[in-house]
C-alpha cells in the first residue's frame, strides 16, 4: 500500500479525524439540572453582567477556529472549502495533541474577502482565538489584519506566521553552526506569496538588514507594476534602491537563501555562487527547490527542507500549538511582532549546544516540553494592561 | 449549596463542557504524514473530485451545528451570543451523550436576520446539520426556511420542532388514557412564539382539526392586526371563522391544553370549564401555566410539564439527539414533516401498554432505546431519491 492509499483508508475508517464529547456527566435527572436547565442558566447571567466571566464558564477559554476557504490548500492549490475539510480537522488534531487546545475546523463556504471577515466576525464569540488556514495572498493579509482590527482575540495565519517563526527558529541556529552575526548576512528569499512576505517581515524584525525578496520574476522592486500592495510595501521596506535581477543573481554572495516557492528551481551552481557556510532553506513541497544533496554538494553549510525524510525539517508544528497555548493561558488579544520573536528564539533554545550541529538544527515535533516552552514565551510577552 | 451554586462551581471547574479529541494518532512521524501531510491530501482530492466523498473522510459525517443569537435564551431573554454559549455547549453535551452526535456551538455576533442566513451559510461546508436554538420569534421562522432552501443538509429550529414532536407524543399518548380520538378533540395552544407555532403547526399535519391558537391578546383570528407573519398564517388555517375571545373562553369544552406561556395564568376554573377528561400540558418554565397540583384539582386526567421533578415532563431531549442521528445516518437533506410525525409516534410507542398510565406519558430521557428508535423513525421517511 503506498502512502496515499494507506491516508485514504484510514481517513474512511475514522470517518472525521475529531470528536466532541462531554466533560460533564448527565447519568442522573440531577446532572441534566447541572451541565443543563435549570442550572446553566445561572452562568449565562453571570456571563451576560461580566462578558470576561465567559473564560471562566465556557470553551472559549481553550478553542480556537481553524478557518479556511479553501482558496490555497497544500499544494493542491483552490479545491475549495469542503475538499479542504480534511487538512482543517489534520490541524485541530494537532492543536489538541500538541499543544491541548481544542480546534474547531471552519471551511467557509465564500471565497470573497469581505464575506470572509464578516462571517468570521460573526461567529468569533465561542472561540478564544481564529487561526486562518490555506488563504490565498494577497487576501490573506488584508482577511487578518481587518480580523484582527474588529476582534480582541487572536488571530493568526498560520501559513504566514507559524512558517516565519519556524524559519527564524532554525536560522538562528544556523548562524551558530557557521558563526556569522545576523547583521553581516544577506539573505534572499524565493516566493512571495504568504510565506515568503511573513518570513521577510519576521527576519527584519529580528534584525536582518540586508534582504531580498524574489519571485518568478525576479527581485522584488518598488517601481514594478506587478506587485500587489503587501509585495510592494515589502519591496519598499527590503530594496528602496531598486535593485534588479533575476533569482541567480540575487544568490551571488549570498549567506541565507530561503525558498517557498517551485520545486527544483535551485541549480547547484547557484549554491555555489553563494558566500561560504551558506544556509539553505529550501522548503517548497513535496519536492524542494533544490534537493538537500545537490545543495551539500555546491557546498552549502547547513540545509533544510519542509520534508520529513530529512534533517532540520521546517515544520509549521513546532510552533502553532505552543502559540495559541500561550495565547489562550495569557488571554492575549493578538500576537505580537515580540511574542513571535520570542516563539522563534525559546524554540532555537530547545537544542542544546551539545546536540546542535548541521544536521540538528530545530527541535523534534515530538520533543515534550515544546508546546510548554513556546506557550511561556508568548505569556511573558503580553502587553501587561491587556491581561484580563 | 442551591442548584445555581453548584451549576455556577460545575461550570467553572469544567471550564468548557466540550472537549475536541483525535481518532487519529499522531505518535510518529508517520502517524503525521497519514493524518496530515502529505497524506492528507489525498482525501482532500478524492473530495475535490466528489464532494459527497465529504461523508466518507470528514466529520461531516456527523458533525452538526448548534447555532443561536442568543436573542431567546431559556427564560433569560436576549442574552447576547456570548451569554448563551453555556447553553449551546449543554445542548452539545446533550447531542454526544444521547444520540453520539458530535455538535459544535456556534453563537453568532448578530441579531439582523439577513446576515445570520449568510453567516450560516457561510459556514456550512463542515457540517452535516444545522440545529437552530433559541433565535427569537419571527426571525427564527424566516431564519429556518431561507436556510434551508439554501442548504441541502437538514435545518432543524429545535424550540420549535423538537418541542413540538414531544409534545404530539405526549397527546398521542395521553389520548390512548382518556380514550379519545383526535379528529373529536378541540385543542387550545397558549402562546404563539416558535414553540406553539410549531405545535400548532405538527398537531395540523396529526389530523387534529379543531385548534386554537391564542395568545396574550386571546384567539388569533386572521384579521387581527397585531400578528407577525406567522401567525397570520397559523389564523388562517386554525381559524379560518375569526372567532374571537380570551383564553378562558376558548377553553370552554376544550380537550385538550398545550401551554408555552406563561406562569400561572391558567386557573382551577379554567380546567375545570374544560370538556371531561381533559389532557393539560402546562410548558411555561420554571412555573408553569398552572401547577400539577391545581390542574388535577379542575379535574384534569393527564398532565404534563417541562419540570422534571413532576410526572410527565415534555423535554427536547426525546427527540432532537435521535433526529439528527437518524438524518446524518441516512443522509437526509431536510426533516420533513413525515419525519417529525414518525419521530412523535415512535416516541410515543416506546411507552408500551403495560406501563402507560396517566403520571406515565412519555418514555424516560434516558432509555436507552430512544435515539435509535428515533433515528430509525427518520430514516425511514427519508425520500428515496435523496440518499446519497
Amino acid at each position: 500500500m503506498t502512502l496515499n492509499e494507506k491516508a485514504l483508508a484510514l481517513h474512511e475508517a475514522w470517518n472525521g479525524k475529531l470528536e466532541i464529547t462531554s466533560k460533564a456527566p448527565v447519568n442522573s435527572r440531577e446532572d441534566l439540572s447541572l451541565a443543563y436547565t435549570p442550572g446553566v442558566a445561572e452562568p449565562c447571567r453571570h456571563i451576560a453582567a461580566d462578558p470576561q466571566k465567559a473564560y471562566t464558564y465556557t470553551m472559549k477559554a481553550n478553542t480556537v477556529a481553524v478557518v479556511s476557504d479553501g482558496s490555497a490548500v497544500l499544494g493542491l492549490g483552490n479545491i475549495g472549502p469542503l475538499a479542504a475539510l480534511p487538512v482543517m480537522e489534520g490541524k485541530a488534531v494537532l492543536f489538541k495533541e500538541f499543544g491541548n487546545v481544542n480546534a474547531v475546523p471552519i471551511c467557509l463556504d465564500t471565497q470573497d474577502t469581505v464575506e470572509i471577515i464578516r462571517s468570521v466576525i460573526a461567529l468569533a464569540p465561542a472561540f478564544g482565538g481564529i487561526n486562518l488556514e490555506d488563504i490565498s495572498a494577497p487576501r490573506c493579509f488584508e482577511i487578518e489584519e481587518r480580523l484582527q482590527e474588529a476582534l480582541s482575540i487572536p488571530v493568526f495565519h498560520d501559513d504566514q506566521h507559524g512558517t516565519a517563526i519556524v524559519v527564524l527558529a532554525g536560522i538562528i541556529n544556523a548562524l551558530k553552526i557557521v558563526k556569522k552575526e545576523k547583521e553581516e548576512c544577506k539573505v534572499v528569499i524565493n516566493g512571495a506569496g504568504s510565506a515568503g512576505i511573513a518570513i521577510a517581515r519576521l527576519l527584519h524584525s529580528y534584525g536582518f538588514t540586508s534582504l531580498l525578496l524574489c519571485d518568478k520574476e525576479g527581485i522584488l522592486y518598488p517601481n514594478s507594476d506587478s506587485l500587489n500592495w503587501m509585495q510592494k510595501k515589502m519591496a519598499l521596506i527590503t530594496n528602496p534602491e531598486n535593485k534588479t535581477g533575476d533569482l541567480k543573481e540575487a544568490l551571488k554572495g549570498a549567506d541565507i537563501f530561503v525558498g517557498v516557492s517551485a520545486p527544483g528551481i535551485v541549480t547547484k551552481e547557484m549554491i555555489t555562487s553563494m558566500n561560504s557556510k551558506a544556509i539553505v532553506f529550501a522548503m517548497a513541497n513535496p519536492i524542494p527547490e533544490i534537493m538537500p544533496e545537490e545543495a551539500k554538494a555546491g557546498d552549502a553549510a547547513v540545509i533544510g527542507t519542509g520534508r520529513s525524510d530529512y534533517p532540520n525539517q521546517v515544520n509549521n508544528v513546532l510552533a502553532f500549538p505552543g502559540i495559541f497555548k500561550g495565547a489562550l493561558e495569557g488571554r492575549a488579544q493578538r500576537i505580537t511582532e515580540e511574542m513571535k520573536l520570542a516563539a522563534a528564539e525559546a524554540i532555537a533554545a530547545l537544542v542544546e549546544d551539545e546536540t546542535l550541529a548541521e544536521d540538528f538544527i530545530l527541535p523534534e515535533p515530538f520533543d515534550p516540553r515544546l508546546s510548554q516552552v513556546v506557550a511561556q514565551a508568548v505569556k511573558n510577552h503580553i502587553p501587561s494592561g491587556e491581561i484580563s
